[in-house]
C-alpha cells in the first residue's frame, strides 16, 4: 500500500474512502486531506476521515504516492491543472467521478508524463451528500470501475486495485468509452427519469391531495431525484450524447407500452412478463437483493 | 367487528389480511376463506390465514357479515355476479383492487340493493406474489383508500373502517374517479416506467457486459417491473385513459429534460434542484423514510 495517500475533496465519497482506509490497519500509511472550504476541515478531522488536513493543494499532494480526487466532476479539470506541477515523480492519481471520458482527456492534457493516471468510479452512493453522510462501509461489496490511462504503469494500476480492495469493493476494468455509455443507461438515465417523474406529478394542480396516495413505489422510483443536483448536472455536462441516446431508447420503449395499453392488447401482458423475467435474471446473476 | 368475515382469494393481499386479523384478538370473529385452486387450501390453512376453507363461493359467503374480495381486478366482475344471489341481506362487501371506477360499476350492476359495497385499496404490496409472501404487518402504517358505494349504510362503512384499523392501516376516503386518476400518476405510471426501463436496457446488444455496471439505483428504479405481470395488465385494462394521460405528461417532462441536456443549459441544474426539493417536501410531509 501507499505510504502517503492524499484525498482531495472530502464529501460523501472522499470522506467514506478516508473512513474505510482508517478502518483497515494501514499502520504505515498516512492519509492527508484537502478541502476547499476551511470550515469543513474540523468536521473531517473530528470524524477521523484523514490524519491531517493541508491548507493548499500543493501541500496536500507533496510526497504523496497516491492522490485521490473525490470532487464533483467539473472541478477535476482545474484541480489537475493546479496539482500537475507539484505531483511527485512516479506518483499515481485516480478520481471517483461518475463519468470517465472527459476526465481521461483532462488527465492526458494536464498531468506530466511522469505521473500515472487511473480513472476510477465507485458504484456506490446515496442521496445524502457531504462528510456527515460518509461511512466506512459505503463501498463494501460494490463494483468499482477502473479505467487505466494509456501510460499507467502496472505497479500504479496495482496500487489502485489495492486501494479498491482495502475499502471492500470489487474492481472492474473497463474503457472510458464503454463505461460512459453503460452507466448512461443504468445510472444516468434513471436519475433523469426519477427527476422527470417528480416534476410530472408534483406540478399537478391536484398534488396536495394526490400526494397522499403516493406510497413506496413512488418513493423508490423517485429516489434518484434526491441525488445531489450539482452532481447530476455535472454528469449531464460530461456525458451528454450517451444520456440523450438512452433517453431516446427509453422513449421508444415507453411509446411501445403506450401503444399496447391504448390498444388493450393481449401482448401487453407478455411485455410485463418479459420485463419481469429480464429483471429477475439480472437480480439473480448479480446477486442483488430486492 | 364482524362475526363472520369471508376472504375470497388468498394471495399476497388476502393472505396478509387474514394473518393480520388472526394477530388481533378477534375471539368472536370467524374468518372463512375461498381459493380458486384447491391445492392452495392446505398452504393457507397451514399458515393460519383463515379458520376454515370452503369449497364454493356460495358456501364461503354464507352468513358472512363482511366479504373481502382479494382477487386480481379482472376476476372481480365474475365473482360479484356469482356471489350476488348468496349474499346475506345487509351484508357488506369490499375489495382490494388497485383500480376503483370499474369495480364500483360492477358492484352497482351485480350486487342486490340489500348489500352494501365499499371499494377498498390498500396502498401496500411487494414484488412477491402468493400466500407464501403474505405477512401480518404488510398494512402497518399504510394508507388504505375507501370508496363507499352510493347506497352503503353508515354502519357498513364503519365496519370496513374498523377492518382497516384492525390490520394497522390508515383509511382515506376518496371517490373512485379521483382515486383512479391519482394512483395512475403515483403508482401505475411508475410501474410502466420501470418496465420500459428494463426493456430499454436489457435489450441492448451489450447487456451481458453492461449489466455489471447496474447498481442500487437501477435496482430501485426497476423494482416495480417485478410486480405481478397479471396485476399490472389488469390495472392497465381498467385504468387505461388515466395511465395514457400520465404517460403523456411524463413524456412532456422528459422531453423538457432532454432539451435542457442537449443545450447544456444552466437551467438544467435548476430543474434538478426543483425536483429534489419537491421530493423532499413530499417525504417530509408524509413522513416517508428513504
Amino acid at each position: 500500500m501507499a505510504k502517503r495517500i492524499a484525498i482531495i475533496g472530502l464529501g460523501l465519497i472522499g470522506g467514506s474512502i478516508g473512513l474505510a482506509l482508517k478502518q483497515t490497519e494501514l499502520e504505515r500509511t498516512e492519509v492527508v486531506g484537502y478541502v476547499r472550504r476551511p470550515e469543513a476541515a474540523n468536521r473531517v478531522l473530528k470524524l477521523g476521515a484523514v490524519d491531517i488536513i493541508k491548507d493548499s493543494l500543493a501541500a496536500a499532494v507533496d510526497k504523496a504516492d497516491l492522490v485521490i480526487l473525490a470532487t464533483p466532476v467539473m472541478a477535476i479539470k482545474e484541480i489537475l491543472a493546479q496539482i500537475g506541477p507539484y505531483l511527485p515523480h512516479g506518483c499515481t492519481v485516480t478520481d471517483t467521478a461518475s463519468t470517465k471520458v472527459k476526465v481521461m482527456q483532462w488527465a492526458e492534457e494536464y498531468l506530466p508524463p511522469t505521473v500515472n493516471f487511473i480513472g476510477g468510479h465507485p458504484m456506490a452512493g446515496k442521496e445524502l451528500a457531504g462528510i456527515e453522510a460518509a461511512e466506512a462501509n459505503l463501498f463494501q461489496g460494490r463494483t468499482y470501475c477502473l479505467t487505466p490511462g494509456q501510460n499507467a504503469s502496472p505497479a500504479s494500476i496495482q496500487l489502485v486495485v489495492g486501494l479498491v480492495s482495502e475499502i471492500g469493493a470489487n474492481h472492474l476494468f473497463t474503457t472510458a468509452l464503454e463505461h460512459d455509455n453503460f452507466v448512461a443507461g443504468v445510472s444516468h438515465l434513471p436519475f433523469v427519469l426519477s427527476s422527470a417523474l417528480v416534476m410530472a406529478t408534483t406540478q399537478s394542480p391536484f398534488w396536495a391531495k394526490m400526494s397522499r396516495f403516493a406510497a413506496t413505489g413512488y418513493r423508490d422510483l423517485t429516489r434518484l431525484a434526491s441525488q445531489h443536483p450539482r452532481m447530476n448536472y455535472d454528469i449531464c455536462l460530461t456525458n451528454r450524447e450517451n444520456i440523450l441516446n438512452w433517453i431516446d431508447e427509453f422513449i421508444k420503449e415507453l411509446n411501445q407500452f403506450r401503444r399496447l395499453i391504448s390498444e388493450d392488447s393481449q401482448e401487453l401482458e407478455n411485455a410485463f412478463i418479459q420485463a419481469r423475467q429480464a429483471r429477475q435474471a439480472w437480480l439473480e446473476k448479480h446477486d442483488k437483493k430486492d
